[in-house]
Formats: structure tokens, sequence, C-alpha cells
């Protein structure tokens, strides 16, 4: 199911930013509908074992952001995503390496995103991810919304 | 203002949470009702130059993080402090080195949190934390709920 050379580029553009170096985040899988980050707990634990709530907010906050991104991308639309808000609940501790898994919200669609971003140069997605515990329910939840904006 | 043994056990604290060395985030002043961390951009860039969505994500929830265990340290009170949900707004790209500043969100006060905390080991604080641009203005704004247990 992954798309390898959509990873790829994702693996390519995160060193370029230090703080998704210093997380040792990596893209794991994508399959247009859904794009899973990877990253060890060693590089993102506190102060008590514990995934700390900064890391596990900035790697929900950029699976949400690489799923518009290869989106757009799979497309041949080249543009700009910015997160515009985001919601985050924290459920439980996490003692496990990070994985961060982003979709669509429900009930959200990409053909209309496509569509108003083709029209306008400028479109707006809600995108939902979460990091699992280890038996499948939810350390953490985010609701973010994404603007994507022509490139120039 | 600034009170130093309390800066000073913050600047201790965050060595032990590698994101937080990597960030470069030290606790700058702190006179009971307000907290500021600052971070340096070159170490929170993304990769348009501007701060990592991320990186103020994960600022500004230690921020209200650090005046929640703050506000309880000063009062002699052994607590293990969790963010338990946030919303964050980015507003403006920050192209400036990162000040994180939490408060009790408008209409808060510690009276009563620190009332429920002593008699039953655990309570809960409503923060507001924001990174300003160079003009004052918000480049992002967070409200955040902390959860204080008593440490066993």
């Amino acid at each position: 199911m992954a798309d390898t050379a959509e990873l790829q580029r994702l693996n390519r553009l995160f060193p370029q930013i230090p703080l998704v170096t210093a997380m040792q985040v990596h893209a794991l899988d994508y399959d247009q509908e859904r794009l899973r980050l990877g990253a060890p707990l060693d590089a993102n634990v506190n102060d008590k074992g514990s995934a700390f709530g900064g890391s596990l907010a900035a790697v929900m906050t950029l699976s949400g952001w690489g799923l518009v991104t290869l989106q757009l991308q799979a497309h041949g639309l080249e543009a700009d995503v910015f997160v515009a808000d985001s919601q985050i609940r924290y459920l439980s501790p996490l003692y496990t390496d990070l994985v961060a898994e982003a979709t669509l919200a429900p009930g959200q669609d990409w053909a209309p995103f496509l569509a108003t971003f083709r029209q306008r140069g400028r479109a707006r997605a809600q995108v939902t991810a979460r990091v699992a515990l280890p038996d499948g329910r939810a350390a953490v939840e985010m609701s973010g919304r994404y603007v994507a904006k022509r490139r120039r």
C-alpha cells in the first residue's frame, strides 16, 4: 500500500526542520488516505518516562501537515501548507515509541478540497490524527485545520 | 519580579526532557502570575524560515505545565502535572526567537485550584499561553487544561 516515492519525499524534507531531526521522525507508510509517522520514545520522553506532551503535539501536527502536502503533490499541485488550528486531547500516558496516524476528518472528502484549491489557489482541510497505545486505544487525539496556498 | 529559585528549578528540570534540550528552551522570568519561556528560532525553524508549528505547540504546552508546577511548588505542594487538552490557534508566521507566556485563563484564580488540590489531592487549571510577534500581536494562542495529582 505504501507509496514509496511520496514517503521518500517527506523523509528528504524532514531533515530541513531541526526539531523533526531531534524527534527522529520518519514516515512509515502512506496510501493516499492515511499517513503514518514514527518517532522513538527515547528521543521524545519526558521526566516521567512517558512520551513528552510537546512531542506528541508536534508529531500529530506534522502528520496532518504531511497528509495534506502529499495529497496535493499526488495531484501535481504545488502548495505551501500551514496548520491553522488544532484541538488535542491527552487521554493516556504512552510508554512506547510514537506512531502518529493522520486521516481526513470523518465526513470529509478530498474532492471538494482539491476542486477549491484548483479554483481559488487556496483551500482548507480538516484532519484527524492520533497516537495509539499498544492496545489500540488512543493515547492522544488531534483535530486540526490546515490551509493550503498555491505556491507563487 | 523574577523568582530566581523557581526559575533555576525549571532550568534544572528541562535537561531531563531531550526535546526541551533540542528546542533550547530556558525559563526567562516568573512572578507567580506569569511564566515566560524562551527558545531560539534557529533550533525551532521550519523549512520556510519561520517557527515550526510543532515547536510553537510544544513550548506553549510546556509554559502552561511550568506555570502550574511552579504555583504548586510555591505553596509547598508536591504534584505531578499533566496536560489534559489544548486548543491552539496559529495566527501569523513568526520569524524571530520564540517567547511563550503562560497565565491562568481569564476569570480563573489560583485559590480554588489550591483548595481543591489540598482537599482532594487532584485539581484542574485552565491556562492561556501565547507567543507574540515583535509588534505584540499573537503569533499563536493556546488554551489548555492541566491536571495536578498529588505525588504518592
